[in-house]
């Protein structure tokens, strides 16, 4: 049984705790929230104590923290964290500044203790169907690789302010998944991007609305496309075109329900948003850090391949002024 | 090249104008109709010539005749051209009444000319290929097989009181299906049914809607429904379940497109009737003809066959009565 | 807070469990099973307490009772529980006897408490979907209702000689969904039948593949198609065929890829069986025990719904002898 | 009826050659090839005379000229059309000089007759519609275009070398598609392109796997991805995303039958290659030149539009050596 530390009790901290607790080996020993009432109520419906971070990392038997608070307080979180000896896995992004975020992976590397980024969308059953079917070789090379992921409604522009902009705030999920799907380095990426769905986004000085191109090492292309709004649902799809076949993931939908009238057969829209949608990839990440705490392999974004994703992000916001390919640098 | 003389330049008689035109071996000769202008404006566009049935029959160049006029005529226009010595492709039914049917079939099956009926639907890509799939025996042996056919609307009373009845008129198709795609005689019929698209249909003594369930010698089942209303289009599926495997056709539409929005993912309806969903039957059902005429064999429902699906037809009218499976006999 | 004591800790009992503990409003107060061992183990993993039922029933704080038992102990433990005046919800079919069956119903309706059969396709969404769908009204009249239910294996034999047939084990769940979607009891029922999977089921006076027609009394058709085997998966689907529309719930996968190759484009089998297929209806079919508990209105299947499905059961089984309509007789 | 020359006796004039002779208002009246005895042959067959370009463009009842023949040829053969006052329909691309197709444009321009293109998506019957929608204005703005166009296998080395490299040859059609659908000029290019399907593509100066990114001037974005190699047939898909919903368009299959077995569902693979898939649309462009020659609107992409087209591909050339967006410049 392993020892979980929740830090942050909202909306995706309440997700985390409900799949701590219906996990056989995990339990939820503490959460941690700066508002400690919130706390108390989401520790008491699951059977774990609530206190302030200082309280909960002096519990010896602690096996791991999880951080699902607020990015600007990540960084702290990740180094008291880390200096306690417990291994963290921590929701994305690991910081909106690239020096500090190096910090802390090179903090929690020199330390030994595992850090780990909540990149959910390799958990996702679908999209871990087509990673599995890559690596297994039997579909060829991997070529082209297509991601669509589009937001059913833009955010409040309060939020885009404080949110690294576009692609380092959501477009950062898509390059995590070129990355761990092609299992290449992208060499070079490439960026263009409007701002159509809501001209207060242009005003904060972001876009909605992108198409990017990564360049991989072994020739391979990828191309990405976003948006903010989407009226169907969220909109999520990966399409990996190989020398050998295609594989292709479509969206989820509530129902397999099909309706036919005279306007045509029609199915219900996808799924509202990522936490419908990544409901059953938010189980299996929790399973995937029991097995980091295991000591097995798994498929948890480390702290290193989360500073990729951060540098193609920026490569891509530099694409955008300068209307190249710009090279990835860590 | 085969010379073909139409008798019949109604709606049908158009179509298979215009695919004897188009085939390579075939070639409209003569168009004869009870109205001599219609016949000759048919003619005239693909370059046949136009005239009563004693001229066109004199012409001692005709391959074979097709038969496209309405139901009462096809015994007399069936004799004439056996007696002609000619092979005969006439439209379903080849008679209302059975006996008369019979007779017909016996009078061709005498003088060795060719006799076949037109059910269009052995011609269809997608039922043809469950056919051959089953026959291939890949997919093991057939155990239930499921038909659905459903007209988009029903046809006037004053057809409905002419028809034969819906299982005369319009399941035939579906009994002929179920003998072709089995390969076995049924032994047994059941049907039920009810009148509930439009009153006027039962007080033509006639019923709308139906379930049929067949049993074939080897224990497979069939179960068939029809209905004479369907909004969605002309609905016409056919899924054969297999001890290894299951076969399934959908329905055909015009194009691939699908929309999304915020009511769901909506593709068109069905095709809208039977000249467009099996257009391309049309077109397969003269090569069929071809083949019968240069002696290959072919899956045109011979004259013999058709007597089955008429027995099969009328069972299920006895079994409306009698609440209970009935014998087909022939 | 409701407490439930669950009787039985097999295959089935363990899904319950964990279901109970993750529900908000549910307690797993007490695991009953003939074997104390497997009891305990499975009450400790969920915080609850293990025993006899004597033991258990002594509690005054339960709520209401789950039976999850083998199909011969469900007759005593019902009135053991209802004599105690707790609520019931019991694993399917109540008793393979008729008039026990009537009896459990006549006594748990006496008594006034609740007692509720766990028909779990009620509660599968697409089902329930397609449910609240003809129940708007706005598809118009249900005219044909068409139910495919297949397994993927059949049962050893042993399992087949105690299970009450196929129409009674494993066609009375789409018979109770015949009657639960079209909301009318069915009038008169005719089946048909034959051994074509295992020759063994034969010999022990069964049936492994089965077509059923149902006549209800507005006139609109079912049409219900069974086997015992299936190897592309679990395979439940529905189509209610309306006036005005036509709905239909496919069948779940585990994911949404899907390949392509020379051999075409291929998606995964639907589903394994029912433990996979109705994991969600399990689920739901605790939400419905709650509002049950808490006076709301439910969809669980009563006593004496339970009984109209074997009743239909039972005239099915008639039909095969006579090859004609039964009528539904209580 | 309308009185066509048709010049060119190949695969794609034959093509044109059968539906000439199909449809209602056109007539094959002359057909020109290098090969004097093709020519015969095919005239032959659907009633037209043969002999030389001189003899033909003499016949003073000619309607228009359909030019199927080598690219070297169409310059010379638009001149001389163009010269004897005929309205030309000629396969793509105009010329691979960019200079000498702007020459062909200028002097039908000057002349007044028609110069039209043979761009045969315009007229697929799904991509069509996705045209009519997003014009429509239902779907609201168009905002990111995708377009997938692969070949089944590449093409001979011979072929590669003339062809002009796969964006003048292959994805001209597509960037004609981006123009068309969205209505609106590309302003700027972005190409990046890999050698991955045959090294003797990359030894003949080409690639044969490439992404491209247009930016509208609306700020619209479109991406296309094209390879020379696809195992699952001829991958022709669309995808508009507009502000309002989106529309696809999904590939074409000879049935619509699905298979099931342990393996999963399975679905042919795509039409095999472009007469297949656009047999419809080489109709349906026929019956836009019949509308052209009686003055009616129609989609046939002008002479002026072929250029847009070409001037596309060259930046998108340009832009593979420079790694950054490239203007388009007519």
């Amino acid at each position: 049984m392993h020892r979980i530390c929740l830090i942050g009790a909202g909306r995706i901290g309440q997700v985390h705790a409900g799949n701590i607790a219906a996990h056989a080996q995990l339990e939820l020993s503490w959460v941690v929230d700066h508002d400690p009432e919130t706390a108390r109520a989401l520790a008491q419906r699951y059977g774990g104590q609530s206190g302030s971070l200082d309280e909960a990392l002096a519990d010896p038997k602690l096996s791991a923290v999880l951080i699902a608070s607020p990015t600007d307080t990540h960084h702290e979180l990740v180094l008291r964290s880390v200096e306690r000896g417990l291994p963290v896995l921590c929701e994305k992004p690991l910081d909106l500044d690239f020096e500090q975020a190096r910090e802390s992976v090179r903090i929690a590397e020199a330390s030994g203790t595992g850090l780990y980024l909540g990149f959910n969308r390799r958990f996702d059953p679908s999209f871990g169907r087509i990673h599995d079917e890559i690596r297994s070789g039997r579909h060829g090379a991997l070529e082209v690789l297509s991601i669509t992921s589009r937001d059913p409604a833009p955010p409040p522009v309060s939020y885009i302010e404080r949110s690294g902009g576009l692609f380092r705030d959501m477009r950062i999920h898509d390059l995590d998944m070129a990355y761990w799907l092609s299992g290449e380095t992208p060499a070079e990426v490439f960026a263009s991007a409007s701002c159509l769905v809501d001209p207060d986004i242009g005003g904060a000085g972001d876009v909605d609305t992108a198409v990017v191109v990564l360049r991989l090492p072994s020739g391979a292309l990828c191309q990405i496309t976003n948006s903010r709004r989407c009226v169907y649902g969220y909109d999520q799809r990966i399409e990996a075109f190989c020398s050998e076949g295609m594989l292709r993931a479509a969206n989820e939908r509530q129902t397999r329900v099909e309706m036919a009238n005279d306007d045509g057969f029609c199915r219900e829209p996808a799924l509202p948003f990522f936490l419908e949608r990544y409901a059953e990839a938010y189980r299996r990440e929790l399973q995937a850090l029991v097995d980091a705490l295991d000591g097995k392999p798994c498929h948890l974004t480390t702290g290193q391949e989360s500073l990729l994703s951060l540098a193609m992000a920026d490569a891509a916001n530099r694409s955008l002024g300068s209307g190249a390919f710009e090279k990835v640098t860590l």
